[in-house]
């Protein structure tokens, strides 16, 4: 039993098993099965998917999602199949995030891995274990049924328990691992997510502005770690050990490993405040938005959502491999079919980070930028790009009949930019921070003249933009009027809504 | 070598293994690899997908499809890959049905097994070799190129001949195997089966009107038994061992092996007889009716070919695991493909039958259903249903742009019903007996609330439906208008048609 | 050391290693794992894609095609998985073919054997590693970023060399097999190649108008020989050791290695000049004609394509197992998605020669076809033919709303015209001189009369047909006017374009 900086993880079973046991499921890339191991530390790839899983159940919905008729709570989903992610779900009115799964993916599901935010039901458990998944990993806190009550005797409270009962049983009698996969960070891990964060483009864009970042991050991320506690913690020690307990996880009850646990959980739901915060919500009218004139049939998607997608791709930037810059892009597409996920008609087509070639070892390839004396040994003719990866590992094709839109939390270099173009992505959402420009041998400048794509940029919202793309905002995750207020003094003039 | 009642089977290879080599092949589901053996008597996988084999030969066809140029007989094919129905196939005026297979699945067909109503020509054979396919199964009657002849020295008897030595030299010199698979019953599942035939929801509803079902029933297994002899044994015992011969099959000329042989070819064509008896020919203007006014733009299909594919679900629910009710589902699509397979536009997207989760042992899960003070011992909350398993395991994706119909042989539950309408089912057919109750933990309240897909439930036609339903009636099989007209009275007088 | 002759092959490694090695890869066919070895020579399986990829470079493009921007050169490129040809690309003016391969393909590159028509450029090769691919193979002659230059103080000449420096260090640092794999012809290929060529229907549709078709093939053959040495070889020996050098293949460089790999590229260079001059370029107005009056909505393509297509069919021809007739097949279609291949919006769908069914063993079957007192010993009711076998072994599906074409090089039989007509092809080019024949036991009499299928016959054009087909000629390849001139005298009467 290590410190608590140790690597160290938690299963179903009960065990705790040190670094070295886990290091297959713990150093294999998204894409890359790289053992690079830099400076900079790196979000295992298990917490990088329990993290995407918990971030899914907070996915934005319209008014009417919310008035659920029954008594289970949202769950988000991350499904993963050769470390690759197939998808990323989250419940509806009418389906669980395991049943989205199943009509979704069908027998696609075969020897798939599966993160959800919340145990899944004893229905939802069947018809994946059926369904031939190799591994399904949930969130340690309540239950999709909430085992937590008020009252004992309440009807509810008592189908709660029968379910909880049946899932254990469904366990016992299958093959499948059903388990809490849960793995503590790296010493520094905490110290440098913050720093990227509060340095990333979103808020340096800010920061041009004279707007004191520091103070909009730090506040920012308060409110997200107050919301996600309340979310994704029983915040009462005794109900969380009757909650686990209830889900036969009787052995994660005693000391040191409810303690340990419990770290854990804060730990990882710090990370997401901070890479949630370095996309603030809407501050002074910060937002993305387009200047092309002709908006080319397929219109903006809302504000919270895109932000949703932009901090999925920054949760992925902090796997990145390059010791500098962590770089993540997601890929979603909006179909025609109607809807069943609680994405809507919005689905998953692929994402990735920057990353050496798979296979790379420790320091196999330059990790230089600068040195202009050594122009062969620079990192740049080697590192993937986040956006090249996304492409590549793609979990579909790319249709040409629907509004595909690639989220990327760095402008595209001209390296990928043809590459973007001819796959048949319809909107970009970035920043321009970097655009035109050159630097480090990476040049920015077919980014001004792509076309046929719309750019959506971060940046405050002026009034030219009001007609040609106004975004619908549909109802927000956080209530937090009092800190728009506070911030949004001056964009209010520019905008007023 | 056993009583006639014992599990045997035989090969191409002439060999007859008993039930403890078999359990391999026997005991596998068709989605779920269960292992629980209850008290009800299950139709083994080989004997499920030839029996679909001969069924898909009597798909209806339009007149014009049985002007067929050459002497070649039509014939059922059923591709499975790895447990799963790929594809129900029959031969069509252009192509056999070897041929459809190697046009609609092309490089799919690698690994596959496939069930043939008659040895295939060696044409075909040659192409499914090639194509890679693992084990090619027929039925033992004549030839796809009829080995029947009046006159010896006749060219089309000559060219028979030639045929049936090329594909003996093809099998011969391919790795592939290609056999004759049948397995004999357990001693019950005859009796079974025309139980379970006789009290199938379909006769229930006949049996509410104050009909003798008893009585349909009777008659209409005799008329099925009567015709499918015709078509699928021949009936001069000479002849059948002439066929066999010259089909490489001297060794099932022999005794006991004829006499097995014939044997369990009658007990099958008796499954067959009781299975299509339980949704009698258009008896009394029974059929699928829909009561939904405004008709989504899909038409209804012909009432011959939904009671073909509900005949195939009916088939399905014989290999059921539950103790007590067997359910089976198939789900159909109408491609705008031009017509190449027997089937038209038709194609099969998935089926199955309510089962265990894959990998549950004999009596792991709860079977019970009745005793209220066990409530957490209920099978409800483990068995999976016909519709989730046909959904899960479909061979092919569900397109919005088509007319997609799911066909049930029980009314669907409130499980499931949210799983069919999220995966963009059209169209159901099914019988409503217990649509709007709730029996033994399962409720069917949601089905009449249904939106969005139309229902078509079996009941008698009234005049409320003709205009906005008239479903057209393409040429059936059977020629058996004196039995129709006995039965038909009072339903002549509904519907003049 | 053998002599020239023997099989023998080079790799990256710079190792000779002779035939019995090489078996594996050598004796593998297309679509069948064949081992029939027939009195023709064969053309081996890695020498039948280097053909290809080398071919693909020549892919005639639009003028503003060849406008590229930077100093890369075209390349061609074969993707191979499973000995299956899943795309023939080349490059754009936005990407590389390597890029076009990754935009088109993305995970399914997984596994995949590439066959390039030059060293690729290092960006494409780290998004080619990391995408998992097993096997790279390139053309040894100067590479995609030219590595030649009359400045070696050049900035472009310099920037070559580090791309160069940084592909040797993404090889060393992967696992996969980056390499020059050639292999020797068989003693008697070459002249083979030259009389079949010389002897193929193309050329004996214009013998029967009366014209010295040893003449018209000796002139075209020569050409092709000058075209294609200079754009293929490295004349200068010195320069090419020097490329050599640069690209890390010091082994090729001395002797015998050196002269052995060039003749080996002179070889290949002379079979693929021989097999192109079997379809002239537009001699006398020969070309692709089509006699149905009612165009059906798709267009012809243009006559410089066509021969293109019908040229990569009769390479795959040279592989046939048929010891008499090899026939060669190739279906492409017409996608909606923009440009990103050099070959525009066409896309590969699959390609196959005749050949007996996979696994067969040398003289398993029959080979004969004229004695007619042996019908039962003839190979037509064992060959697979071309048609057959690229549409089994298609990589993707046809799809009814696109225009997809057959390019065959012998007239479809009355076996394969079902088969293409339902598998939804659209059009078809080939010639048509056994139409409306029977020849030992193949009969061609359906050609005529299918309909449905537009028919582009090989013949000379006349007046008729200048309304309804007028192709456009885009820009060619070589150019040849003053031969073109000679030839077209009387050509040039019938149609004044």
């Amino acid at each position: 039993m290590a410190a608590s900086g140790s690597r160290r993880s938690f299963d179903g079973h009960g065990s705790v098993s040190n670094s070295e046991e886990w290091r297959d499921v713990t150093d294999v890339g998204v894409q890359t099965d790289a053992r690079v191991q830099g400076l900079a530390p790196r979000l295992s790839k298990v917490n990088l998917f329990t993290l995407l899983s918990l971030w899914m159940e907070l996915f934005p919905k319209k008014e009417q999602e919310h008035r659920r008729k029954d008594a289970t709570a949202d769950s988000g989903l991350v499904v993963v199949q050769e470390c690759k992610v197939l998808g990323l779900h989250c419940s509806s009115v009418q389906l669980h995030a395991g049943q989205v799964a199943v009509v979704k993916h069908g027998p696609r599901l075969k020897g798939c891995d599966l993160y959800f935010s919340r145990k899944p039901c004893s229905t939802c458990l069947k018809m994946l274990i059926n369904a031939g998944v190799n591994r399904i990993s949930y969130w340690p806190s309540d239950a999709e049924i909430s085992l937590l009550s008020t009252d004992n005797a309440d009807s509810r409270h008592q189908d709660a328990i029968l379910d909880a009962t049946a899932a254990e049983r469904l366990k016992s009698n299958s093959r499948i691992h059903i388990c809490v996969l849960l793995q503590s960070l790296g010493s520094n891990m905490l110290q440098f997510v913050d720093e990227t964060s509060q340095n990333c483009e979103f808020l340096e864009k800010i920061a041009a502005d004279n707007l004191d970042v520091a103070d909009v991050f730090k506040q920012e991320r308060l409110n997200n770690l107050s919301d996600f506690s309340g979310r994704f913690l029983v915040e009462d020690e005794e109900q969380h050990r009757y909650v686990l307990n209830k889900m036969g996880l009787e052995n994660f009850c005693v000391e040191p490993n409810f303690g340990n646990l419990r770290q854990h959980m804060k730990d990882l739901i710090k990370i997401l405040a901070s890479v949630a915060a370095g996309v603030p919500v809407l501050q002074r009218g910060y937002g993305f938005f387009t200047r092309d004139l002709q908006v080319l049939g397929s219109s903006a998607l809302p504000q919270d959502v895109v932000r949703h997608c932009i901090i999925q791709a920054r949760l992925l930037a902090c796997r990145t491999e390059d010791p500098k810059v962590g770089v993540g892009a997601v890929i979603w597409a909006e179909g025609k079919q109607s809807q069943c996920d609680g994405t809507g008609r919005l689905y998953l087509v692929g994402c990735g980070y920057n990353a050496y070639p798979v296979g790379a070892g420790y320091a196999e390839y330059p990790q230089l930028d600068h040195r202009q004396e050594e122009r062969q040994n620079r990192k740049y003719r080697y590192i993937l790009h986040a956006e090249q990866n996304a492409l590549t590992f793609r979990s579909t094709e790319i249709k040409d009949e629907e509004n595909t839109m690639m989220f990327v939390t760095k402008c595209p270099c001209d390296e990928c930019i043809p590459l973007i173009s001819c796959a048949g992505i319809k909107q970009i959402y970035t920043t321009d921070l970097n655009s035109g420009k050159v630097r480090h041998d990476i040049s920015y400048l077919r980014f001004n003249k792509l076309s046929g794509v719309q750019k959506f940029i971060w940046q405050q919202k002026c009034s030219d933009f009001e007609e040609q793309a106004a975004p619908q905002i549909s109802t927000t995750l956080h209530q937090r009027s009092d800190n728009v207020e506070v911030l949004s003094v001056r964009g209010r003039q520019n905008h007023p809504e």
